[in-house]
């Protein structure tokens, strides 16, 4: 058994095996896990964590990367979640195909983390807060959490983020495509990435009138920014940044911070309860007490509802 | 709203519509369902409860039909429900459809349901348990749940049967291959009806070998039976009254009936129990324990493991 409040030290201090190792054991479903979560709630709260999402093409990896590298230009502590809900793999290494990520590699303000959900109990909604708590302990102003755009999970990752930036690049055809599935509900900032293609203003301009056209903002409602980047070159990240900054202010005049904080908390509790009682439940074929209920409604003694009352009152008592 | 003892009652002396009454306070989610099934529980257990399955065509009505004409040469009080899985209508009318089972619509010794599940809240293992419970306490000797071969829900009515019949019948091709999935495992008493067709002794043959392939009996194990009938000429069906009281006999010599009923008794319960957390925890969406508990994870007074203990803890307070 390792000391939490050690661990918790250590990781507040940039190490990054400390940090890795407190990931781990909020992932896993470690006896630590919850002495881990209590200290860390104290701690949490001060990261801005921002969603980043797309079809694959569009250049995360890279976006990510030029987003780190200006926010550690602002002397800020950023921390990267990627996650990949089709993988099977998961672990603290850094990601060995992603040539940009590697050079932040050796930079202590920085904590770069690839996250598997597949095969993931209660997946994504799971595992995804429980490495951001981890993170916004360890002191990341900023918490970067990428994720391949597949449906359902990218929709589940923008719940979980302060602000959801949805990118794009030109000449992807099904881009704008997927975007009608269900990214323009959840992007707060929208990235036209590869921005030095053909196309990219066409891209700018065809997502600018879906905007609009499914608008029904009022004033002072937030109208999501498109801005267009060269991740590669570093063009347009600043104003990324910036974009990402008005929101964040915008949020935080108007208490929707704190409002979308409390509905992801109210989400993570919920899941974690859930599962908690489907496991309970689970562990009580062939249990003692479900079969002492079980005999007595036969012998007559008992209808199966009061039983059930009992069943229920039994769970919450461990 | 009724007096549940004396529909109860009323339902003991065989007042069909008291039946039916009671039957609809159980499906739906009434007020009074806990007060029927409280009064209900000592009344209960006494009802032999025979599942009968099979695909489309096999003659289950039929069948069902004639082996209440068997049961009550011998005087015993007859339930009968007709489970259809995939029909959204339920009552307690008689089944139009069904001339040989009108035949006994005049019995006051056979009471006739036909119950839907599809669309019902838990399904077949929710809505049929409930309602062998009110035939059972309103007196009936002998309860005879015919259902659809379909699937999952055959097995599960299995589970809910103290003894299963699975009917075949010859030339239908897939009926020994639709038996290859699953049907094997459930029957304790085979019936191969339409045995004047051409194919009915291949069938009964294929049946048998299948039937042994899959054996690891011991001395003393039960042996499916596999009988012969053309129900609609009433031939063969005291050999099937035969088998069943052969396999009930066997049963109870061996504590396996007792066995059975509480497994199914406990399914129940966890069926019950499982519903009404879920249900709960779907209350609890904009509730206000859960936004509080929300905004004390925001201020770092609490963590997300310890609030959905709370939130547990607070389900079962209702």
């Amino acid at each position: 058994m390792q000391d939490v409040s050690s661990l918790v030290d250590q990781a507040r201090e940039g190490r990054p095996r400390a940090v890795a190792r407190l990931i781990s054991l909020v992932e896993g479903a470690s006896p630590q896990l919850r002495e881990v979560m209590r200290t860390l709630a104290p701690l949490t709260g001060n990261a801005y964590v921002v969603g980043l999402t797309g079809s694959p093409g569009v250049g995360k990896s890279t976006s990510t990367s030029a987003l780190v590298t200006a926010y550690r230009k602002q002397g800020k502590r950023v921390g990267v979640l990627a996650v990949d809900p089709s993988s099977p793999f998961s672990g603290g290494a850094l990601l060995g195909d992603r040539v940009r990520m590697s050079e932040h590699a050796s930079d202590p303000g920085v904590y770069i983390r690839s996250m598997a959900t597949r095969g993931h109990l209660g997946g994504l909604a799971w595992a995804a807060p429980q490495a951001i708590r981890v993170l916004d302990a360890a002191g990341c102003d900023v918490i970067l959490v990428e994720t391949v755009g597949v449906g359902q999970s990218e929709v589940e990752i923008a719940s979980q983020a302060d602000t959801s930036v949805v990118l794009l690049a030109p000449g992807m055809g099904d881009g704008i495509q997927a975007a009608k599935a269900g990214i323009l509900e959840i992007g707060d900032v929208y990235v036209v990435n590869k921005a030095d293609r053909d196309g990219a203003d066409a891209t700018a301009r065809e997502l600018n009138h879906m905007l609009s056209l499914g608008e029904s903002r009022g004033p002072g409602d937030w109208r999501p920014p498109i801005v267009k980047t060269v991740a590669a070159r570093a063009e347009g990240v600043d104003e990324v940044v910036e974009a990402l900054e008005k929101h964040r202010a915008w949020m935080e005049e108007r208490g929707v911070l704190t409002e979308r904080r409390r509905a992801r908390a109210a989400r993570e509790v919920e899941t974690i309860a859930v599962t908690a009682l489907r496991e309970r439940i689970g562990d009580l074929h062939g249990d003692r007490r479900l079969s002492a209920l079980a005999e007595r409604i036969v012998a007559g003694e008992l209808d199966p509802y009061r039983a059930a009352d009992e069943l229920v009152a039994g769970l919450t008592q461990g």
